[in-house]
């Protein structure tokens, strides 16, 4: 199928922001990279980044991507509140690109009287005044659209952030390297037919997205906008736990709906990668479809963005296949709106 | 509909181990908590429960349970490997009921290498093995059955542990507490009804199991024991995440597969109880079906205890439902033997 068959009604330009990723990876690493964040290196023993949605897939990123190399913990957090272990040695990077999210308020809240570091990247909203009240050093965004669309400023400035404090391993170099693999992809036409191709397969089926580490947040990502830019229903299964359970239960209530997407890295453990052809064997014994995915990448890194890119392309022409809007989430907004009710 | 209207073909007595779950609870601390385990209060700062499928979820129930509370972390661990951070100062809590799970076995060798503190939770095999060569504490499973039947034996060796090593604030009465509420609740008739009428109204349909923290993982379980006893496809949504992306995904595909469960529980966070009349108007709007479920309980571990327990059942005669033996999950047992040869 060639590039552009899908016609999507897109009135809010969401591909437009899609094709920026690389844009704002690049904007969100120049913004950070010279700036003097007043947080010591050596002023924290493990980090927590807190954040929902599209704005909390920015720290489940990183922590998969660098987990197995940081030698402090990165924790994610997605609730209200904050573990009980948190304290004056723990730093809090809180993301919220709206800078309203309630469950992230309250957690800088419950930081605030803890008297831990904290970090706030958002674009505006009550936890940039937060940030000005308590003296919080801000990463602030300048963009607009809907979190998830923003990602290429959030992760950038994680990274940014993570690579400065001495957090993880990365440099400038290597990141502007992997981000040039990315604009060089962006560009390449069959790229866009692939998601294209593939959305056509996905119509009318649930995917079911398999990933081993360190692609494991990248299928939470592809599940998120699978809901969000595509409303359907899709199912994120991290490797190897899912062969312990997931793949059994394909048998009832919509065994022929189903279609596995796998997403390999060259990165992960090699027994992670080896599982493929036992799982290529498993689903054609089910008769259920499995597309193995997987990208040129020079690093870790430069594959994760790509494998990102990739999926927000598959989402969004999924919602053309559909006929719906991409962009507008109303249920979201509803339930916003009703909770400030309660 | 009254009990034992359903027919389950129950080759290996899954139902008679299902209600053992207050016996084996019992047994499990029982066993555990007069033993000298060798490992001092002070001689570490953090945790790792490292475990996969229904050896793993013993440690995310318990690290959601406590989470809040504690005040050294702990961390679930599902992979091959450890954590980049897990060093000598990390105490390694290593769960697989068979003793032979690979990626357990990979994480043992690599906290063995840096020197770290760890126990074993094993009925045997290859972790009984190692943990003879290199002196580490095992806590030893005497029991005959699946791993995710064994849960009693697992969860209630973790809690005596983790109380015994103070990570926890657990006592042995509220601990017996708890148990004492679910062998009352066990021998009610009305309780074992409601799982069959549940599990009834959810034949044909993909269970959307929506929890909050205490309860988040348990609504993992549901998702595992749907998957494997009744061979099910199922979706644990965690809350509040839940709400900024899996709620919009419902419009396309299997729109009319879905229902919801919402666990409530009576000690999460006030903003994500108050959330269930949001939801219901929501999921109401959608005509998609959900089924609030609560529990009366005298404290959150038994909450937990009751709620793990009414998801068992549901997920067997789930199984009598699809006319499945739930017991025997072959496409498991299939891959194990795919892997050997790798």
């Amino acid at each position: 199928m060639a590039e552009g068959q899908i016609i999507v009604e897109d009135s809010e330009h969401l591909l437009e922001k899609t094709l920026e990723f690389h844009v704002q990876l690049e904007k969100a690493w120049t913004s950070i990279w010279t700036r003097d964040l007043k947080i010591k290196t050596d002023s924290f023993d493990r980090v927590i980044i807190s954040g929902m949605g599209g704005s909390g897939i920015a720290g489940a990123l990183l922590a998969d991507l660098y987990g197995s190399k940081v030698t402090r913990p990165i924790t994610t957090w997605a609730d209200y509140g904050l573990p009980g272990w948190a304290d004056a040695r723990t730093l809090l990077i809180a993301v919220s690109y709206s800078g309203e999210t309630e469950e992230e308020l309250d957690s800088v809240k419950v930081a605030v009287e803890r008297k831990m570091p904290i970090v706030a990247v958002t674009s505006g909203g009550k936890l940039e005044e937060m940030s000005g009240i308590h003296g919080i050093p801000l990463l602030k965004i300048d963009y607009k659209s809907p979190p998830r669309a923003a990602l290429g400023h959030l992760y950038g400035s994680l990274l940014a952030l993570a690579t400065k404090i001495g957090l993880i391993d990365l440099t400038e170099k290597l990141y502007f390297q992997a981000v040039d693999e990315l604009k060089k992809t962006v560009i390449q036409k069959h790229f866009l037919d692939k998601a294209e191709d593939l959305a056509v397969s996905l119509n009318n089926k649930v995917p079911i997205i398999m990933a081993y580490s360190p692609l494991s947040a990248v299928a939470k990502r592809y599940q998120n906008q699978l809901n969000e830019n595509s409303k359907t229903f899709a199912l994120a299964a991290p490797l190897p736990e899912a062969c312990h359970n997931i793949i059994v239960g394909t048998e009832f209530a919509v065994p022929e709906k189903l279609q596995a997407l796998l997403l390999e890295s060259r990165y992960g453990f090699s027994r992670n990668i080896a599982r493929k052809k036992v799982l290529e064997k498993i689903f054609s014994q089910k008769d259920i479809p499995l597309v193995p995915l997987s990208v040129k990448s020079g690093s870790p890194l430069a594959e994760q963005f790509l494998f990102l890119h990739f999926g927000d392309l598959l989402s969004f022409y999924l919602a053309g296949v559909y006929g719906v809007d991409p962009t507008p989430t109303e249920v979201i907004e509803m339930l916003k709106t009703e909770l400030t009710k309660l």
